[in-house]
């Protein structure tokens, strides 16, 4: 269970780390970051292991020299699954839903910093993301119909129309067609804006400004936002009722009122 | 079970096929096209049958002469209305309702083609259609409560939301108002707006572009983003990979993927 | 049970009332309309008796002098919550959850009206209202992980997301900074924007709009958009076939129907 994101060493993505922040760069860029079987399991395992990894407390998630992540690989992946058997192609979607899962199951924020090609299970892992900033480059497509497949791939039906409406997400995942930065800043899918140079220092400094405030309230927001999808209004505020008073147990609570009545800033430890 | 779309000729609409798209024409447009209970029966009736009518792939609704569809007919439905018992009632909004279940239940994109008026039960069947195209004339108006009703008529409450957000569905559905072209794509309700004089081929187009994409697969897209709405991020992503396994079993997958590998644009079959 | 609008006379908040419309006002403006213990519990005990006023057909409500509501007080209620146990604070997220089912559970529209500061609470409260006009200068910041707790208070990671989506909810509950009025209007949280000077006149101008509508008809409205959210697209059509069939069993449907036969504007009498 112990995770040491100081000398994680992944093999199929680059990994870096510091003041808190982990940075996750898909890196092949001569195929602008495709994912394979064994990249997929690797950041499935990385984001199950980021539930201990009390150390990282946000995650900036990006890809190399200029382009975001063009999902499964052509040869690699949607080769040999013209091949494979049902039980083998349900293990396939069980473990690309998994990454999902484990995306959406840490409890700290993910930040996508988007630039150029964002594709199929690319674009899937800007959307499950908590942050999404982009470059006016980045290109987000859906284009599972444009293989051959439907649009529900990995949670798509279910997260991208409470992202941005289901009108808007229908248009995408029937038609595949990419969607556009300033499109997707109007329609609420990318939550900011800045340029290619910038793009990183932006996704570090949001990401550092979140390791700066509470983050174990952060991680109950977040376990609170995948949770109350599918309650009644009476159940999610006592849910939130709960989840809250848990968190005016934690020191970081009394740290701000002790700063508040100082007034200073309040410096949060997470705890 | 059999459903000829080349013969079919109902009572109540019109109705064109073509190359896999359908288009239905509410056309009685001295009145705005209005709907009555029979023009709704047949409606039902036909987005029932399109379940298992596997030679068309995509629907184009719209309404004739430069109006959409003006909803239930004052002296035709709603003087009736007022006369009924308890039991007459429920089965008039019962009906109604499984307009909209047939609308969302037939695997076929439905593309909602809006000019001018669009009101009532109009402004319904527009807003359960996956795509909404609409001319700067269009006004949607979810006008119930200016007949003394609720605005909880045929999922407006459950779906109308999804797609605009629940404080604007607020607004349409307690003021009655009418919602502008521009206003209703800034809001994602239409997805795009067109010139009069273009609505119906831009429309078709767009219809036709589906027609060519993985049509089974659509179906399946459409299936899951109507289920997907009550269940939990656990669920969905696991619904998601058993329907996505689906789809890697169908020959236009493979016909995707041997496109791909053949250096050539796909050409899908529906299977 | 009975509650007497003209008569009513809160400690805690001001009250006024008129042709149907009641005005809440938030009144503390030297520390910019704060909540106490006692507000809270004052507000709360007005919403749960609204379900039985029938005189009141709509409410609004606002801040004095400039303000909105800046939540709850740092002295009164921060200092103390952290000297409590957990059953205590429980005691409290769960008062203050009631005040959120409260304003949702009154059949009455709730209109926010919304200048400068509106945080914590007070941004809860402007949230869970049914429509909302802001001013240019309004600032509403769901700012709690700035007092090291968590986003989710009192139902904001099951609201919040409904009416401006997931990405942008994320956003502002994750970060706690202030939404601006025209961001917060792109977003569809505000419904329009207006000058301070006229902010209380058009609130009151589209209560009144609402007053005038068929006020059994919209508490219908309003309790199907509470209860809507975690059901099955075929629930929500079959909820809504029996709502909207109560519906026309009033006599204001039958009233819409004799003025449009007579060619009038109909009179509604919220029966």
């Amino acid at each position: 269970m112990t995770f040491d994101p100081a000398g994680f060493a992944p093999v199929h993505f680059r990994w870096a780390f510091e003041a808190g922040v982990a940075i996750v760069t898909i890196d092949k860029p001569s195929q602008k970051n495709p994912l394979t079987f064994e990249s997929y399991a690797e950041l499935r395992d990385t984001f199950r292991a980021l539930v201990y990894a009390s150390d990282v407390k946000a995650v900036v998630i990006t890809g190399a020299e200029g382009n975001f992540c063009s999902g499964g690989n052509v040869h690699d992946i949607i080769g040999p699954l013209t091949r494979m058997t049902m039980p083998e192609l349900l293990d396939f979607t069980r473990m690309t839903g998994d990454l999902v899962k484990a995306i959406r199951g840490c409890p700290q924020p993910v930040i996508a910093a988007i630039d150029g090609v964002c594709a199929g299970a690319g674009a899937i892992i800007a959307m499950c993301a908590d942050y999404r900033i982009a470059t006016p480059r980045a290109k987000t497509a859906f284009l599972f119909t444009r293989v051959g497949l439907a649009g529900c791939d990995m949670g798509a039906c279910a997260i991208l129309p409470r992202i941005i409406g289901q009108g808007r997400a229908s248009d995408l995942l029937f038609s595949g067609r990419a969607l556009g930065a300033e499109e997707g800043e109007r329609w609420g899918f990318h939550n900011r804006i800045v340029e290619p140079d910038t793009l990183l220092d932006e996704a570090q400094a949001f990401a550092r400004s979140l390791v700066e405030g509470p983050t174990f309230a952060h991680g109950i927001t977040k376990t609170q936002l995948n949770m109350e999808w599918n309650v009644s209004l009476e159940t999610a505020i006592e849910m939130e009722a709960q989840a809250q008073a848990i968190c005016m147990k934690t020191e970081d609570f009394r740290r701000a009122y002790d700063a508040f009545v100082a007034k200073q800033q309040p410096v949060f430890e997470g705890n």
